[in-house]
């Protein structure tokens, strides 16, 4: 899942991340709430309407950000205090209010409120941090099943208001569209693990537990009796080595139901996530290729690419000879070196489109293959062979 | 012609500028002298293969930037000598040195060097100058007629070495592709005003003369006396009020021949590209599209918009009703409102591809009304009944 924080991943128009095959995109739920704020983005018909995206969404639950970007925030049983990093305004987010929040945006996908547990922590601390993320469970599922037919595309029950000018409005119509197609990958999504039984949100698990693998194992236990149509694993890539990360998504994935939707959250380079794939993942999401772009760092059949480095300044052939998008298609080295350098937009531009095809072309040779019987595969393994 | 300055229409790709029918775009010597540098773009084909782009493309002479962006330059009968605006290292241009970097960028269309005269001017100083860029046409035309055959597309001629790496290169096949639509585009070309009588760039000379209109109707006949294939009319825009640049464009066009092309050089808002039609310019280039949509600023059939405004934070409604651009017909008003509030990037590619758009839609307008003998007229009046 590509990562558009503030309902855009960053530089691509949504008509591109349709032909790139984006199929699902994640918005962060603590960045919308500050800006525009999720009265606004409801009244708009909710994240789908808002950004003129059909296909489906999935929202943390700002949990993550309120940890990572907030230095002076305090918690209580309640919740979360914390302040904005925007203006330093005060804000607090419990299960409850996260919950009315990503019913609000309205993602296809939201996400339980949880504690991420800071890295390194002790024994005491990751037990009691983890006992806080079930009870918060506990709350978010009953504040969702009891607000669930409260998103805005439930135009039955959400009150969403008519366009208020008189000329012809195709954003409504857009919407409309966009809710035609959006039933539909509502309707695939059933089959993936029934997920849904009507149109609501799927609200996933999160499970914690730091790297202790016990820990894991009972968070995971008693997330499952909580009882979600998915779950994720959370509290990772936070600071830890690799080795270790990979040891704990091993071990924590085997206590998860095969078939139902199991994400892990925040990783990875495209090794990473041909690996987890591999150990049965389903989902992840990442903002390396996006961010990555932004500083010239692009992946290729070949491996990562700096282009600003001078050796590519009089480089005629394509980023990567055996990538097929519209940027390896079209665009030598020497002319994304000479964006890159001049710190023009489209560099950002040009390199994101490719890092986000790459990865989907990654996804797409793994679920390929996975068909095939033959397990996740790196795309060099797909790609080995030269195009004719 | 939108202004592509240093290779890029600053966010947006080419396959964009394609689909919203862009035929020819500019670019700008003295930036593209200092980076990448002619030398590097010559050797990967000219602005054509660097930048990929198989349509038209015009270059200026390097003299308006030479005297718009450097307050140091110092002018002699041979030339001009500049500090960059990059890093304050010292440069000369003169009409043979322009001309061999123009030929080194390979643009279809390239101008003599000319001294842009600054505003207001006397009599005296005026006529100096406008006696200076007919010397300089002269030089610049003896050195173009003895080094047009060196354009880096013509690769009987260059020497352009092969691509250098194994792999098959799509860049240079793209190149070949460039060549060919090149050289259509060329051969229509040919039949606007006679411009090419062989595989070469088109040199146009440039009309001075400052506000006074005796100087300009001298600068006109003895710039047709020398001779080009089009004609420019230069030194406008450079802070005298909108009547007066009316006022000269008016009088001097008309010594201009209508079956040449005649380009009024760094015009103007929508309104005003449409009067200079109507006066009979043929082409216009300017950044306002460009840069007024990195400021939020957009040009609709109801009138400029501020996007930033708070006004639209709620707004459903498309940017303009009456477009059909890719985002009027995805995007509300408050989606574009959110990107531009919240500094996302992905603002201004969709207000550029908007303000574009308009403006290509604007002449396609102009021409299609000319076409039908009434003469250029606004988008508004074309537009003017509701779509079916």
């Amino acid at each position: 899942m590509p990562v558009g924080t503030l309902a855009t991943v960053k530089s691509i128009s949504q008509d591109l991340l349709e032909e790139l095959g984006v199929q699902i995109l994640l918005g962060n739920t603590y960045h919308l709430y500050l800006r525009p704020g999720v009265e606004q983005v409801r009244k708009l018909g909710g994240l789908h309407g808002f950004m003129a995206w059909p296909r489906a969404i999935l929202t943390d639950s700002g949990g993550f950000q309120v940890f990572s970007l907030n230095e002076l925030r305090k918690v209580t049983e309640e919740g979360v205090t914390f302040r904005s990093h925007l203006d330093g305004s005060s804000h607090f987010f419990s299960p409850e209010s996260a919950m009315a929040a990503q019913i609000g945006l309205g993602a296809d996908i939201i996400m339980a409120f949880d504690e991420c547990t800071e890295f390194p922590a002790e024994g005491a601390r990751l037990k009691a941090s983890m006992e806080l993320t079930l009870r918060w469970a506990e709350r978010s599922k009953k504040y969702f099943d009891e607000h669930k037919n409260e998103v805005p595309w439930n135009r039955s029950t959400s009150g969403a208001k008519a366009p208020e000018q008189g000329e012809p409005n195709r954003s409504a119509e857009a919407l409309r569209h966009s809710k035609a197609e959006l039933n539909r990958s509502s309707g695939e999504m059933r089959t993936f693990g029934g997920i849904q039984d009507g149109p609501t949100q799927a609200l996933f698990g999160i499970v914690q537990g730091g790297m202790d693998l016990a820990l894991r194992k009972e968070s995971a236990e008693r997330t499952m009796e909580i009882g979600f149509p998915g779950y994720a694993i959370g509290g990772l890539s936070v600071g830890e080595p690799r080795g270790l990360t990979r040891e704990v998504v091993e071990s924590t994935v085997q206590h998860l139901p095969a078939e139902k939707p199991r994400y892990l959250m925040g990783v990875g380079t495209p090794e990473e996530i041909v690996e987890y794939a591999n150990l049965g993942i389903d989902m992840m999401d990442c903002v390396l290729p996006t961010r990555a772009a932004r500083h010239g760092l692009l992946f290729t059949s070949e491996g990562k690419i700096s282009i600003k480095q001078a050796r590519y300044a009089g480089d005629e052939g394509p980023l990567d000879p055996l990538c097929g998008c519209r940027v390896c298609e079209r665009y030598s080295r020497a002319y994304l070196r000479h964006l890159y350098a001049s710190n023009e937009v489209l560099a950002q531009v040009l390199n994101t489109i490719h890092n986000l095809s790459f990865y989907l072309d990654t996804m797409r040779a793994v679920r390929h293959s996975i068909a095939l019987g033959r397990g996740a595969r790196f795309l060099s393994e797909v790609w080995s062979r030269p195009k004719p």
